[in-house]
């Protein structure tokens, strides 16, 4: 039989760690033996477990440590990290480790360092000079690339639930359903964001053109005017409609106010991308006084970001639109690092996107009305992301309206 | 061949009624000639066709007239209506008229009387000696029942959509969908709401216990206290869980307020049902001080009318809900007639079983974030229903915003 | 402080017993000493915890105990159940004990006796001359009953997961999702219904009208006429409809087979309606010859009795519908108790109504295309039921053909 | 006043075609005389209405004629088409003429020539020397293109919907239900298979990863293996899974054949883009022998042509995924000017994308289980395709097995 010791500490009981270890072990068809098992009494306290693992072979120990990893569990004797060379562009040593989207590090030359750009799916790439590791996605392995594999000296920082009184992210569990208070949950977002923003927090909002045909589109451009947004992700969809309904006051056809189809409407989104492609882009639209109000505008005249992804139903696109999906994903890397708070509102699409390669630490919100989109969002691994099933009608004016509601009043 | 001529007026182009005449004829093997067509031209002028309609055999002729009638159509050449008495309780004669929820005529005595207690897919019952026509229900008809059978002698005035500007009940068509811009569409409703209460008109509320889970418990309970409501009608839960949450701050043991579950909080719901079977009923409960606020607590105190239908997954119930499901749908029959406009939130089994009592001129919402639900409403007859999917939780304040808001404001 | 010690053996690991009972008796404000821990190794074995469970007052402990209880622990001292009179009918006394659907033991002069008709949300009646425990809802309380009180001397035994392969019910959890194999589920499913028939076992199908609507009316019939369903569930709708299409071949007057509307087909289910009530039952209707296919024939013909409960949305409704819902739900209440498996079909009001009376070992199949259907029917406490969103045209076809494929095939 | 004569011919009463004319003109608020009305009398007949409309301004009257000219009214007095030349790249005339997805024609140099390559909401290039009339999306506008302007010359065949007994594509109509009869509705389906494949024709199948994580994988590729099939579209996500699940047997980490979660499971796709990178794209992979089964495997072997389209979501991608959204666009135009029919399962977004590309007359299914996406397809204009709304896992086997039954089994 082989052995190795791993230690579990923190909120390993209510975070149910400790039986999901115990679990796994059997399941993959090890054994354990509980060496020591200290359980913390009151709210705050924190357990400690350190568990004996066995396998008949080295490599289903080596398995069942590598899952045993990615739930927090650290191997008590340390080693060094395992490094092999990518023989070929985009494509990686048979045994690599994959990554998680929670906090990590690596035990290299004696010394734990951290991963930089945490980003599930992905692989650690170690510079030895450094020394530095960071990830990357398998699309962007060179050959030569030192990449860690095997499991030895990795430790994962997997995400606790503290005992006691939740936050708005904790009590809402997986369970996404319209049967919640709203009310409650849109004040305690309020107050999430009332505190990052106070803390000189970033807030990036990843939205789909729902957000203009419901008529939520001046709401979304007063919160970038008033600060309160970082960065937006979006598609050629909701900057093709936002500027459709600041030029023609429609989206797709139909008027944002009344909510009348308006004769020849539906032509407005094509007269909308040919004004942007006449202007140059939609800077220079904004510059030359052609567009005057709305998301984009606002985007452009207050200096927040924007990265618009193409996808393969877009009309035109504008050009501002990045077409190519695999660039458009390490422009959105650029700033999903730095946010601490993400709203993702109406877009299955670019939410999931967005989830893929965000930090798990990283606070976020996913609004729809269509209960799938949030439970394919925790099922594609963003499992941190909190579900509201609800009307994107409703909740960005319900948002703003607490935000500039101070609670005293 | 068989000939009757008939005619069509109204807006039956805009309406389609015109070229659906056409279709049915044609698709049920009749053939016609049209004698006269006068189109209007102006927005509110009205169109005139008339039509000679054959068919091979009398029965055929029969059958098509009856369709006919059904969109509008009027044979030329009025005929007294035909009668059969029942020759058993809640047993009809084979040719039995199957009623509309449009406004229904008869021709009796050589007058046309209006038939009474507008229902769909019921019978017409006439009392000769007075003369009047009323509606019942199959389960109604008693041995002897004179029933109208045929189709001589019926006029039905079937909704014409008028042109021009349309009004909230217009716009929208059967398409329920949650990318509409919302608030437009809650000021209307805000607006009809208004309108039909300044003119001294009545608004039923069909509700469902989300409106309790979701926190807008003390909105409607609101609505009802300033006059807003006139007629309650709902299930066992929703009583159930508004006394749960006035005695207990909990819906299905959920904390309305934090959207916490609550320690023990599952039983909250049959405390609640044992405290009222203690009191005796839900108005003793108000009176002898256990029920203090609330959606019941607002009916109890300002004589608001409520009808509560049992339903098989019922717990309890409450002693004032109706467990036989067939006094439940005549109590609701008593109060349909007289309601200008009903409000259906949440609930699809009891804003169908309303839909079906209601004649189409009342107008009708229905809200559900389940597109489903509005769907199947249409499809079960309720055409007319204004079909608006969105987050239950979010409807109830900004209408409730809307309606106190004037519009000059 | 006041001390109880509680015991928790089984599969405490796995099934997470052991942490949700620490994490419940510090969430209520408790304090805990684990005395005893021996983790079961081996996938078979079981595991033991013995607990002293602290808290500062007598009810707060009691309200800890009572929970525990609830998942599975047992008051390691044992002492007799309490009971108390009921003063009025429908009335309980303050500290009446609300049953789970878990298998129930009380301790009553020195025995455990196991309680009988289990049923969740419900009392446990006690009859101390047999003695004998049953349990009744609060409706059928009577003054003078004695129900348990407290959480003296019971022991509820929760479901265990049990480690290693699993069967059908236990590898999909809670996670409704159409992204799973169906092919596979279909036929573990098909294999159960195999292995319940071949031991003597009772199967139940609670069944909604989209069985007809979608086609399947056949395949239940058949099922039916081949001894493989034991009792239906239903409602007017189910039956009339069937009726309706066993007649005129229609179903809400659209051709089951083509799909296509038929002429004056919406009037088709009054027609049925009124064929059964001229014939006096459904019964009447098979003997004389009126009906002569479908499921209700099946019924009929091979003793396989139903329950119609009604529903406030019903046309008619059958004779044979029962009206009164409570009088329905005791009608149920009659079969559920004998059956060893439920297969629930697109119906979320008879399925939750059954589910609210089902002890929670009978194996239990959901289906239905909404997955909120299956969410709702979990988040009402039938936890145990496995939910499967498909198509139930495709459903039941499927099922009955890998029924009578034999597994070697 | 401005007049003009138009003239609208066909089943213009059965296809709402004169009604929505005439609704048209005075929503726009211009004026009408019906100068002749021919109403077809037999089912087969056509109706032929001539029409003087009349409007205040000419410009009033052109926009008029433009929203006719959409639904097949055709100017009587024929006059040339007009041509702007674009002035810049990717930018167009003011007054540009928007398609629609029907086959249209223009009047150039006194003859009707066909536009080609078909495709709603883009614009038509007329090269003068063959001449020759092509469409253009906005993006592939080159400066001195001669764009066709205004509404002269232009004549669009609008779909009529026939008289007369209706196959599948036309009975469902709009209304996306689940509540349909499901083996009816795939006989018709696998019926209209046969017959496109006996004349010759090709079969385009749009699909999601959710066809793989189902199990349906095996019956796609078996469909294309047996030349059902002539072109795939799909993303990155359906390939990969397909490949993860014919080295791995598992889609998503999940094994298609037990349904059951596997050991490391959620890392295989990275593996399986691993395995076609190592060895240098899907091709190389089958003819390495690294790939030896399901749908990629079954389309290199077969030769059928497939485009996997990238998404801003996408894992690897995989080598042959086309990054570049624009390019696969342009890829996907290559094929569905040839293609029959078009089967969409389980994708929204790829579903929109093809649906946009395509001719009206190209018979398509959309298959999901979510009605969201049905209704999308159709709100987005693709107005014929054929929404089903039933489970992918149930579909594709249902439907394979009915195309290899014939008729007469």
């Amino acid at each position: 039989m082989y052995n190795r010791e791993v230690k579990l500490t923190g909120h390993i009981i209510d975070s149910l760690t400790l039986p999901r270890a115990l679990d796994l072990i059997m399941d993959m068809g090890g054994d354990f033996q509980i060496l020591e098992f200290k359980v913390g009494k009151r709210k705050k306290d924190t357990s400690l477990a350190r568990i004996k693992v066995s396998a008949e072979s080295e490599s289903l120990l080596g398995e069942i440590l590598d899952e045993l990893a990615e739930i927090g569990a650290m191997v008590v004797e340390i080693r060094e990290v395992k490094l092999e060379a990518a023989t070929k562009d985009k494509t990686l040593p048979a045994d690599f480790y994959s990554t998680t989207n929670h906090p990590t590090y690596i035990r290299f030359q004696n010394e734990w360092i951290p991963v930089e750009n945490i980003e599930m799916d992905c692989m650690i790439v170690v510079d030895p000079e450094i020394p530095k590791a960071i990830i990357k996605p398998i699309g962007q392995i060179k050959k030569g690339d030192l990449v860690v594999v095997g499991r030895e000296g990795i430790k994962v920082m997997a995400p606790q639930r503290p005992r006691g009184k939740k936050g708005v992210f904790e009590f809402m569990g997986s369970g996404a359903s319209s049967e919640k208070p709203l009310q409650t949950l849109i004040k305690s977002i309020a107050q999430e964001v009332r505190e990052v923003k106070s803390r000189g927090g970033k807030i990036a909002v990843v939205g789909g053109p729902a957000i203009i045909h419901t008529g939520s589109g001046p709401v979304l451009a007063r919160m970038i005017k008033e600060g309160l947004v970082d960065v937006v992700f979006a598609g050629n969809a909701l900057a093709t409609h936002d500027i459709e309904s600041a030029l023609y006051g429609t989206s797709l056809g139909i008027c944002v106010k009344s909510g009348e189809a308006v004769a020849r409407g539906h032509r407005h989104h094509i007269y909308a991308i040919n004004q942007i492609n006449q202007a140059g882009s939609i800077r220079d639209a904004v510059e030359k006084g052609v567009l005057t109000k709305g998301v984009m505008y606002e985007c452009v005249t207050n200096n927040v970001p924007f990265v618009l992804a193409g996808s393969i139903r877009d009309d035109g696109p504008l050009p501002d639109v990045i077409t190519d999906v695999i660039e458009a994903q390490d422009e959105m890397r650029k700033y999903v690092q730095g946010v601490d708070m993400v709203i993702m509102i109406a877009t299955m699409l670019h939410s999931i996107a967005v989830g893929n390669i965000l930090p798990s630490q990283v606070k976020s919100i996913c609004v729809d009305i269509n209960p799938a989109t949030v439970t394919k969002l925790s099922d594609r691994g963003s499992a941190q992301v909190l579900g509201i099933v609800t009307d994107v009608g409703a909740f960005l004016p319900m948002l703003y309206h607490e935000i500039n509601h101070k609670p005293g009043d």
